[in-house]
């Protein structure tokens, strides 16, 4: 579907960024818009974004598929606003890391027939059209999450969509997709936050690690308003991990005190067989659809 | 002083093997000894091993240097036994990743002058012989503690046989050097193990991760055997920080449950700019002494 499609994107930062570059480099006509003036105009200087939105979006109305790739907060704010002028386009999808609330807001706006929520389980800890590459989504993981009108036709379209980019889809509903998030995602990323915020008040610089001190403390390097927005969007299953993960760092900490080395064997010993019972294949092209 | 230097290995895991393929790749004569037979007969038939010790550990006292790279229990237990089997050795080293234990065994034993206690910090979550590599050790840092008793000449020795594999050496004493690996080494493997055991009760395989969550449990995979070890050898440090980090989880959680924005934004925020400030250029092979 890719080649000579009209493909809006909403938000030239590292997904979108990213996005344009890959749609771009198979045929796409890109249609983009920025806020930051900058980034939009690097994107059409260096030929990525053919089609220069303004800030009215006027132009939206000939696009085939409308992403936005904006904080959730942003992009439930901008739906209303884009419901009547997204004209004829066959899919219209978000990009956050959350669900539930653009899903919704989709839904609410009335273009839930033509909505599917994605998130590509993907990144890096730099942000901005600075960091965008046309590969990020080449073997990353699509979360596509429908509301409950979306057409079979429109998530066939989406599946389709990220497929041609070398992504590997997975469908599922946007609650279960917040739930499994947290475990997933949110929760790994603060515990990195919190691993960055303990050893800098012990003084220890990053430098000074080792390259699994590295690896441990990389995710806190990603965009606090960004992981404001997801902390705030899917506060409670991420409290709820947060809670059962306080508890085995105390139960840990509470062991050792007591020189009770059964429990602390234990400890080790279950997340090493966590770890070497799916150690984790690199993602393979064509996943099996949840 | 490596090439015709002989150089005597007690144990042939990780570690140990590695340093015996990096040491005889630098024309090193190897003696070697490991109580897992299989470990030492695949030695010496890939030539890594040029001389066969047995369990008596005769002809250790033909040894230039004698590396016990065994944990640290065993380590110290072994101490007195080879007290009088060293000959003119001009140095004795373990590489534990605990210090104080060693340095005050070494000690003990009467072998202090010529003791210095090293610890790579590196590693894989691998373990034994087959994992083992003669690059481990190129561009990884070295801690030297030694003993109050350890020559001007012996540390001399020990920082030009690690700086000749390509190590960075820092020199230290015992007890900083275990209070600091709490927070840089220890910390973060406990973080990352508790990180596992959470996912496993949540039903969460490894696979279903992106790189961000493969970073955080990459630790977790590392033998449950040496890290209780680890977590016995530095048990008040490893509470210090597991406490604090602790603390930190639950101030997040709590900030969750009672929607305070500004917490939660200043927590994710004093992670990032930590990151931020020291990104941490790759080690360097000639580093500062400490």
């Amino acid at each position: 579907m890719i080649p000579d499609a009209r493909i809006a994107v909403i938000g030239l930062g590292l997904m979108g960024g990213s996005l344009a570059r890959a749609l771009s480099s198979r045929g796409a006509r890109v249609l983009g818009y920025d806020r930051q003036w900058g980034h939009l105009d690097a994107a059409v200087r260096e030929g990525v974004v053919h089609e220069e939105l303004d800030a009215q979006l006027a132009g939206l109305d000939t696009a085939d598929v409308v992403v936005l790739a904006l904080p959730a907060e942003v992009a439930r704010e901008l739906m209303p606003r884009i419901a009547d002028r997204i004209g004829a386009a066959r899919l219209v999808m978000d990009l956050a890391s959350t669900k539930r609330g653009t899903v919704a807001a989709a839904e609410a706006a009335g273009i839930g027939s033509r909505y599917v929520g994605a998130h590509p389980l993907t990144g890096s800890h730099r942000a901005g059209w600075g960091a965008s590459r046309a590969s990020l989504f080449e073997d990353a993981r699509v979360f596509l999450c429908p509301t409950s009108s979306t057409t079979a036709e429109a998530l066939r379209l989406a599946e389709s969509f990220w497929r041609s980019l070398r992504a590997g889809v997975e469908v599922l509903d946007a609650e279960t997709h917040d739930e499994e998030m947290a475990w997933r995602s949110h929760l790994p990323h603060m515990v990195s936050s919190a691993l960055a915020v303990s050893l800098h008040e012990a003084d220890v610089r990053r430098s000074v690690l080792g390259p699994g001190g590295r690896d441990m403390t990389r995710l806190a390097g990603g965009s606090p308003a960004m992981w404001l927005g997801i902390a705030e969007e899917n506060s409670a299953a991420i409290q709820g991990a947060l809670l059962a993960y306080e508890g085995h760092i105390r139960a840990l900490r509470e062991a050792l005190a007591r020189d009770d080395s059964t429990t602390v064997r234990d400890f080790l010993t279950t997340g090493c067989a966590w770890f070497d019972g799916d150690p984790g294949a690199p993602l393979t092209r064509s996943m099996p659809r949840a």
